[in-house]
């Protein structure tokens, strides 16, 4: 019980199968986690358990889930296999949570990040029931040290009607003091600005509060995050974050960014992002920044090796390598990283002050600049759209990355028309995949259209495109925006007949 | 000369034929107006002479036309005409230019208004070659007194190589203090907080700045703005003005909004938003105020009742009776208006902050919540996504209003899927139509659908748009946002064989 400091907590220490009591069919339950960090480790199964065995005496148990983002998979695995979620929000990574959504049998509330506490401040998905939440430690006086993500902690503590605390005693106790929690956000009208100027500016403090009249129960574990999976980069992903890096090379030489340090980074989860940091070290950059969601392996070498000053997120997302790293040399990294609420990370007042460069994966785009980052197909869900919309539309540089084809060469991720949009033609500035980058600043549609096919569709398909837009454009009329609408799901259309979308 | 109190400037007066002698072919030419507000009045009709002539000689003669929003439709049309503008940015509401466009005969980027003045200092639109202004005075010391609308203007007074001056005596003398220019903007990494925390409050100072060495030449004219036509509230825009009041006394009783003041509003332009806002002396508000693009007819009248305590705006977009009302009152209506650049009236920053209730008109929504406002048919341009994305965004509740159906029931507004996406799913919250309201706040996809449906669609329309859901549904892995690719554009395809989107 080293880590419980407060006696009031110590005496609700208990088991979680006795923990899980306080969660009732039909509740709204916030739990930690964002991404593979801070998911709650017990609680979780015990209450997976708990609906196995309704279920088994004939009741009908299922829950709303309410987390940061997507939580570690194991976890959203184990409830969406028995069908114990009937809604979800605001993002899920998962193979089984996925399938059950595209069969219609869990609702799916796809969100972007940053409105994730204002809207359950105001109350759209009713009473918090229960929030879990992992931390790292209690002090004296009870309030709480988080672990290795913040998200929607804040919140869920404080809106939860029950609160279910997993103390963690495998979180080092030295990340103690990385962590930035603002309490000073409110709802309109009695919202005032964010004094966040610079990636490292501090405006809270390390700590949760807690009202210890509604922790119910408190629950000790030693227990590992769960990795995030990292691949070393492949020849695409290097191939595109060889162009980022021009890019970069020329905004500078433009004026439009500063040399050392360019502007604050912010990259999305995966490997073509991961790929795109890793480069960074090659550019000769002193002084970078990051203001982003997620912490990844390649961040860390960056902070290391002194091309990264100072990283600003809500999630350490690492690898088991990067886990090692993390936690054998944390002393050095609590200097150089900053973990805050997804409120914060994802705030469009400060992505639009500090200037933030957006970098996110998508799908597919369509040759006039709008993004699919989401539904398959147009109709099944993948992921969600994250915290992808957060930067986008309030960065200084909104930048779309993908491999050019899918599922070996069968989908081309540039189309005539996406089927679904999460980022419009307004909002996508920067298209780039292995083939090259298009820079769509500034320019009509029309224009746009050639660039982003000549510049970034694969060559197997770009004959295709052209044609397509040919002859769209040759409608009498065509359009500030020329299609064909019988035709501009062709490409879809004949991937699902055929299981390929080219001829 | 009386408006022109600077002696240095009063020796640049010349003719608007002389004036224009600055402006060359390709140029680019940055001029104020914002809507119906602002526009040059004399240097316009100058330059399309110059262009006439020019092409009489043989010559080619075109400029790149920016300017804060649409201008007057006389000046939009004068240069459109005459094939004048090679690249048109970032609005435009007029029906010669929206053909020029849609024909493939004049570049048209269609941005948000609150990105304008950072893409153009970041120099996407390359060097502004010639400002036109409209002021209402020049002060003693050489500041500009801004005239109805403020638009972009600061932008163009500080990045123009040559600045041509219009001092229009038919601005109110006693509008002079009603203005908030700001001069502390800046482009990363040199961004700091906007101290706007109420509607009111005020950061800058009452004129523009302007390095006099810019300024090759002064014109004076004595010229009311164009009128912004209005007319009296139909049915229908009655019908969705109660369904909006409604949805606020909801909002309110569930305590959401404060019961006297509610949130700052928005509102687009036109005659629906009009009916919205004119509606609210309905509701026995005695505290609201606006936070808004433009300030119409409506708003005079619930300043003038004290229904509305101030509003905040970028122009004064009047009909010819507002412009008189306020004309003759201007004493009064500077105490309850602020007029500052788009760049903060519409800034993502102060509108998350404040809290905005986003009220946008829509060409049209389908089921899933998607909004296309710009789009006709997928293809041609209407007007543009003018300052609707920077509300809806970043608001505190985004509402998107229009008629159940167009061209005499020819057209649904709600279809299956929009052709053209202005507004994503995650950003629409609420539909109204003269039908009824559908409130798809914390609902997944599959639930906004059969309440779109339902609440909104037109009776003529709900059978048809349920069949394709219930068939899209009916699919095996139907998915988080089911469609039918091959139908997904039934009914604009329908439209577009038949006249009509009705079976």
């Amino acid at each position: 019980m080293a880590r419980i400091r407060s006696s009031a907590f110590r005496e609700k220490v208990t088991t979680a199968a006795d923990a899980v009591r306080y969660i009732h069919a039909g509740d709204t339950v916030a739990i930690s986690g964002f991404a593979s960090a801070g998911t709650p480790k017990a609680i979780v199964p015990a209450l997976a358990d708990r609906i196995h065995q309704a279920r088994g005496a004939g009741e009908n148990f299922t829950i709303n889930l309410l987390t940061g983002a997507s939580v570690s998979a194991e976890t959203e695995r184990m409830l969406a296999d028995i069908d114990g979620i009937a809604l979800r929000m605001p993002y899920q990574s998962e193979a089984t949570a996925r399938r059950k959504i595209n069969d219609g049998r869990m609702d799916y509330v796809d969100i972007h990040l940053s409105h994730v506490a204002q809207q359950v401040w105001e109350g759209y998905y009713g009473t918090v029931d229960v929030a879990v939440v992992e931390v790292a430690g209690i002090t004296e006086s009870g309030e709480l040290i988080p672990s290795a993500s913040v998200g929607n902690n804040k919140t869920w503590l404080d809106v939860a009607e029950k609160v279910i605390l997993e103390v963690n005693s495998w979180v080092p106790d030295a990340m103690n003091g990385i962590h930035d929690i603002y309490y000073g956000t409110a709802l309109p009208p009695h919202r005032k600005p964010l004094e966040i100027n610079h990636v490292e500016d501090r405006i809270g403090q390390t700590t949760f509060r807690v009202d210890p009249d509604k922790v119910v129960a408190v629950v000790e574990t030693n227990c590992p995050d769960s990795a995030s999976p990292l691949t070393e980069p492949d020849a695409v992903s290097l191939a595109i974050a060889g162009h980022v890096l021009d890019f970069f090379a020329r905004e500078v030489q433009a004026g439009r960014m500063p040399a050392d340090s360019l502007l604050p980074l912010q990259a999305g989860i995966g490997n073509v992002a991961n790929a795109v940091l890793g480069g960074l070290d090659r550019g000769g950059y002193r002084d970078l920044t990051c203001y982003s969601e997620v912490i990844q392996d390649s961040m860390l070498r960056l902070i290391k090796d002194g091309a990264v000053a100072h990283a600003s997120a809500t999630s350490l997302a690492l690898s088991e390598k990067g886990l090692e790293e993390f936690t054998a040399n944390v002393d050095f990294y609590r200097n150089h990283i900053t973990l805050r609420p997804q409120e914060i990370s994802n705030h469009p007042e400060v992505v639009r002050r500090l200037g933030i460069i957006a970098m996110n994966g998508m799908l597919e785009a369509d040759i006039y600049g709008n993004v699919n980052s989401t539904h398959v197909m147009g109709t099944k869900i993948m992921n969600g759209i994250g915290g992808s919309g957060d930067f986008t539309r309030n960065g200084y540089v909104s930048m779309f990355l993908s491999p050019s084809t899918a599922r070996g060469g069968a989908i081309s991720s540039i189309v005539p028309m996406v089927p679904h949009v999460d980022h419009t033609e307004h909002d996508t500035q920067v298209i780039v995949t292995e083939q090259g980058l298009a820079d769509l600043r500034g320019l009509s549609p029309r224009q746009r259209a050639k660039v982003v096919i000549d510049n970034c569709a694969h060559p197997d398909f770009r004959e295709m495109l052209h044609d397509y837009l040919a002859r769209a454009e040759a409608q009498p009329g065509a359009g500030q925006t020329p299609h064909l609408l019988g035709e501009a799901f062709s490409f879809h259309q004949r991937y699902l007949a055929t299981g390929s979308m080219q001829h």
